[in-house]
């Protein structure tokens, strides 16, 4: 060859390796994604995730947390709050931390018992009712079993007739009131537990006039049919009775620090300023101390209905008890409330893409007793999660967003330590959180499972309830989905039953007051066939570990169950590139709701028609919501989703979705009830009421004083109810006009 | 060459291009940035956007806009409406759109004219009040000049004796009912303009028991030295007077729907229960006419500092006017309010990266009259933003984020227009607004520039306003920074001085309620020597075009510096990688505005010491926010630009700075104001005041009722400032904890 054409050939071998380069260089430019796609790691890791949570140790957490009481601001629960960051350190978190607060707590007076009497015309007390529960074996030499009592009572020795108040629901004192023509004003009132919050008894007995509150658990109530007294079986024994606390808080946290949190700087209110205690006094007896208060009883008969089954024939009151003698019911009330230091703990593991997004799983750690239901079969599971997280980084895994475990403290004395943590960071929360997930007791009943929560998250409860098997004996193979479906289908569609959010658990303040999209589940009995309240032995001393382990769930695979939704879910929602949540599943649940409070209103249609009520702007702006959020799932499918910026931007839409439901108004008379569609009922704190402010102002309107304003108002409520649906609507439409 | 030795050759030469391809491979891979670099490109269109608005431009807009009055609720101001619209789009914006709202307007009544006259003893009107201004020459023809009137006054003819309340301050009927004894309750006062906006001196009359109040022009306050009264010079004639709404509305926009946007469907309240309405008759006049009202007047003499400029001896009343007779005085005022509807002019352009994140340029388009100075210059340089933007985006130009251009109504009867926008977009706003810039007049005095924004802007306006030409003459070659730095140095450090945001504009809304970044700038007088009330003639007839042309910016130079300052602004904000706010510079303001909190309390040494007040939690968050800031602004010296998630992740985290200092429980008894640091002041609603809670909590305490509630306020204001400065010093902290 020439020099020529050596020059030439070798002009082409360049030639060839330049375009080989920039061919390389042009696949490699356009191969490498934008953003790590992190949707085939987290789908295999859910798996691991779930696998890992296991009944054994569960059931090995439960025992572990329930040899002792663990009372809020006691010192054993201070320890175990130590145990549980140095457990959650080991497991693997980034970092655990106790949180405290100092908020007011309310304890009875150890040398002053409080009791009720029965006093004779000398004044002499011719019956107390007992000043413990007897405790159960093996428990025998525990110190600090706080007895009895309702916590935030106000002191006092009032003595009086007595009126039996059936539960004590608004509709119990307007029967009382409007039909029979009892008067309970100065009077002391005596109402069964169940149905409805124990505040709001007390909250209807101030109302009335009452000077004082006893509270009785009646076998009706807390004694299923069949089934023996603790501990040959799971009812409530004659002596055991319902602590609780009686406050009207309406979501305030701290009495003393409303809206803000109660750090040691903090200006505290005096206990005449302070939110939502009690005026009167408040006891709680079990029913072997209630038939010798019902049985002396004057005044007519009770309502059939009002009877329960204590099977004793008693009268409702006032009127001298037995008849002519002069007997009377005198309350003994020492209880003090007293500002006490509480802790949160407060574990993080770190997102690895998105650390400024945040998903918690919080349930609280504080007990009346011993806590066997209430809260550790939550808190064990939480345990469970947070060791499952753990094991799951040490095989190289960490979510796509920040994961937060939560400890929280009080909730027994109104959901302080949950609110007061959420009034620290509201900022940060309101900016950044994702989901809350609930995890106060994982189980209430043998039956099925439960799920309350917000309808964004109906469709990530449904596939996850898919991902884990049923605890069924005579159900393997089955999923949990299958076996829920099975046990308790919605009347509305071919779907498990999914109710909303109420209130009564640390999720309140996340979900009500900063509208964060929040869910909750557990184990639960038959709700068409057990007609108990609660559980039976609900917030008594039989709360033990025997109780789970002899009658709940023996083989803690029912646990186990509900600590694999719970996970699942904080796993799904910490590390789906998309969040999971449903737009259009909100869209159905407002249709839902806005249908049934215009049926209620259309009970007054001629009302409707003098005032010129209309539904109409409520009616188009659930269609737009729906419409909006239907655009939205579309435009959702056709997402380019190696476009990091473009994922973060509907991400946000959908997290921030619910936030657009709350308005910093508040709801009438509850400013820190801020979400617009649910809130707890004005009536019974734990049911919740979707489109509040319009139900209250409907609520009693024929026997409103001033028709023209009460109906005023519901037109108000409604036009506070289109505009939030509106506005919501308005968050997912695309972000430029 | 053998067949071994071919394949051999070819492998070699394969393997050679392999490598080839896979280094070009490599490198493409790497050389891709995972963000488009916006910096560099966005630095050169700054320059542009800053070069494209002209002085000739503004001042054809101006001319343009100030041919015919555009009263809010007008024809023609829909019409200006529409024209704006129109010439929006045709400068290239993405979409523009007209917003109605139906809101609460007042005028008055044509056929039965508003006056105050002195009334004999035998109720003769024995004076008259003049019923509207001389009309400027060249606008003989224009109808629709409203006559001078107070928006929002009650209807009324109240008749009594006059009495003298100065400014009508908060002070002044302190000085009257404290020191001279004079009790204006049941009387009609009489308050000159000037210090403190007008319904604050309404709404103190009230207070005092006054039933009407006359407003008047002084020429200490409405004529500046040396100057002659207009078309001769820029001082305001003894003929006009001032225009202006007197509600008391602390920031709920239309009157009737507080908290919610005036659409068709919103329900409103009932007049009576309308937010800040006065009670009472009010009328504005001009110094000939206030001549006669005064001179008449009993009583003693006025304080020397009371006296103002009108050259003739009075008294301050009350007393029966000229000694012996019997005059009085009679308003006659029959201005009414209705619902009328506005309409926000709203233009878009889209963000090329972050199209959720927006940078807002808001002023009002309504005018009491001409508007040529108030708001028309302002509108004008809105005007020439857009048409430069919409240049820029035909050069290929888009901004990083979403630029949101606003003209507002109706904001002379209260905000309006901009608070009802607010409300309806909160959600939004909230979640998505970067920084609301304001354009209300671009100039009220002829000396420098003078900006009042949120701290966290300090920086960027120094930076942008070094990047503008001084527009005055003898200063070629010196940026606007200098020269302005020359004429207005701070008291505080060596640069010029920027203040606080109080209100009276439109930015109340987004700063104030919604917690926007915010910041307003125009061309001013001299602060120290000039010190006549606003400008002379604001709010008369004589705000023209030719008062602007003639006198307060000939060249347009003034006009076209305001324009670049806003304009730059908004561009920075719009298209800077990383959001231009400045945490540090936050963080010294606190210091500042705690200590000079601190300095107010100390003026009580004694109730401190017995209250135990202490400002120690104060001092230590301020403390706290000083070292986030700082710390957070070192990590940002290190952020990765190119990972576009870790930009997006500070920026949030400076975006939503400003939100963090509001609170949803608002301040005391002003719902709607709900930034902790700052406010309108409770005396006067221009003024800025830092701190309010505790600033009220401590106004006048030395005369509280009962001092120990009263300073229990002090320590409670001091305790939700303190958590609030914390809770924003933890949303610049790292993301997790």
């Amino acid at each position: 060859m020439g020099s020529e054409d050596k020059i030439i050939s070798w002009l082409c071998r360049l030639t060839v390796i330049t375009a080989f380069f920039f061919i390389g260089f042009i696949i490699g430019w356009f191969a490498r994604p934008t953003t790590v796609n992190h949707r085939h790691a987290s789908k295999s890791f859910l798996h691991d995730f779930l696998d890992e949570m296991q009944a054994e140790n569960i059931k090995h957490h439960l025992r572990k947390f329930t040899r002792l009481p663990h009372l809020a601001g006691s010192q054993q629960n201070l320890d175990l709050a130590k145990q549980i960051r140095a457990e959650w350190m080991e497991f693997g978190l980034d970092s655990v931390e106790l949180v405290p607060y100092d908020v007011l707590l309310s304890y009875p007076n150890k040398t002053n018992p409080n009791y009720i009497s029965i006093v004779d015309h000398l004044g002499n007390e011719i019956f107390n009712t007992s000043l413990a529960e007897p405790v159960p074996e093996g428990y025998e030499d525990v110190t600090d079993i706080v007895p009895p009592y309702s916590a935030f009572s106000a002191k006092g020795q009032p003595e009086d007739e007595l009126v039996y108040v059936n539960y004590g629901r608004t509709e119990d004192f307007f029967k009382l009131e409007r039909e029979l023509g009892i008067n309970c004003s100065g009077k002391i009132v005596i109402a069964r537990y169940g149905k409805i919050f124990r505040g709001n008894k007390v909250k209807n007995a101030m109302l009335a006039g009452a000077k004082g509150i006893v509270l009785f658990s009646d076998p009706a109530d807390y004694c299923a049919d069949g089934v023996e007294p603790y501990p040959d079986g799971w009812n409530l024994p004659g002596g055991g009775a319902q602590r609780g606390n009686v406050l009207n808080l309406n979501g305030a946290g701290d009495p003393l620090t409303p809206g803000y949190p109660a750090k040691e700087y903090t200006y505290r209110s005096s206990l005449e300023d302070a939110v939502g205690l009690p005026k009167i006094p408040v006891h709680p007896i079990g029913y072997h101390d209630a038939v010798h208060l019902l049985q002396h009883m004057g005044g007519p008969l009770p309502p059939d209905n009002w009877k329960g089954a204590l099977n004793i024939s008693y009268r409702i009151g006032p009127g001298f008890m037995d008849g002519l003698n002069q007997n009377k019911v005198r309350m003994n009330i020492h209880t003090n409330n007293q500002v006490t230091r509480i802790y949160n703990v407060i574990g993080w593991i770190r997102g690895a893409v998105e650390p400024d997004r945040y998903v918690i799983l919080g349930g609280h750690r504080d007990a009346w007793v011993f806590g066997g239901i209430d809260p550790v079969s939550g808190a064990a599971v939480v345990h469970e999660s947070v060791r499952a997280a753990g094991k799951l980084m040490k095989k190289g895994w960490r979510p796509r967003r920040t994961l937060i475990f939560a400890s929280w403290d009080a909730e027994e004395f109104g959901l302080l330590g949950s609110t007061e943590w959420a009034e620290d960071h509201a900022r940060v929360l309101q900016e950044r959180a994702v989901a809350y997930i609930n995890a106060d007791s994982a189980i209430e009943g043998m039956y099925t499972l439960r799920v309350d929560c917000t309808p964004s998250l109906h469709t990530l409860v449904y596939d996850i309830t898919k991902k884990v098997s049923s605890p069924e004996e005579g159900e393997e193979g089955m999923t949990l989905y299958q076996s829920w479906h099975k046990r308790d289908n919605s009347t509305e569609r071919d779907a498990p039953w999914i109710s909303k959010l109420g209130s009564g658990s640390d999720f309140e303040a996340y979900f009500i007051r900063l509208g964060i999209a929040s869910g909750r589940a557990r184990y639960t009995k038959n709700r068409k066939t057990e007609r108990y309240s609660s559980y039976p032995v609900y917030h008594s001393v039989y709360e033990t570990y025997e109780i789970v382990e002899r009658f709940y769930d023996p083989s803690f695979r029912r646990l186990e169950a509900v600590a694999r939704v719970r996970g699942g879910l904080i796993f799904s929602l910490a590390d789906s590139p998309v969040l999971p949540l449903d737009c259009v599943e909100y869209a159905m649940s407002l249709t839902k709701y806005a249908n049934s409070i215009y049926q209620l209103a259309l009970k007054h249609p001629a009302a409707m028609e003098q005032y010129s009520v209309s539904f109409d702007s409520l009616f188009s702006a659930v269609e737009n919501f729906t419409v909006a959020a239907q655009d939205f799932h579309q435009r959702l499918d056709q997402l380019d989703t190696s476009n990091a910026l473009a994922v973060r931007m509907v991400n946000d839409q959908l997290m921030y979705l619910e936030r657009a439901f709350t308005d910093p108004l508040g709801l009438p008379g509850r400013p820190f009830y801020r979400h617009i569609i649910f809130a707890p009922s004005s009536h019974n704190k734990y049911a919740g009421e979707s489109f509040p402010g319009i139900y209250d102002a409907l609520f009693d309107i024929e026997n409103a004083v001033d028709p023209q304003e009460a109906w005023d108002e519901v037109k108000r409520q409604i036009s506070i109810a289109a505009f939030t649906v509106n506005t919501a609507a308005e968050t997912l439409k695309p972000v430029v006009s």
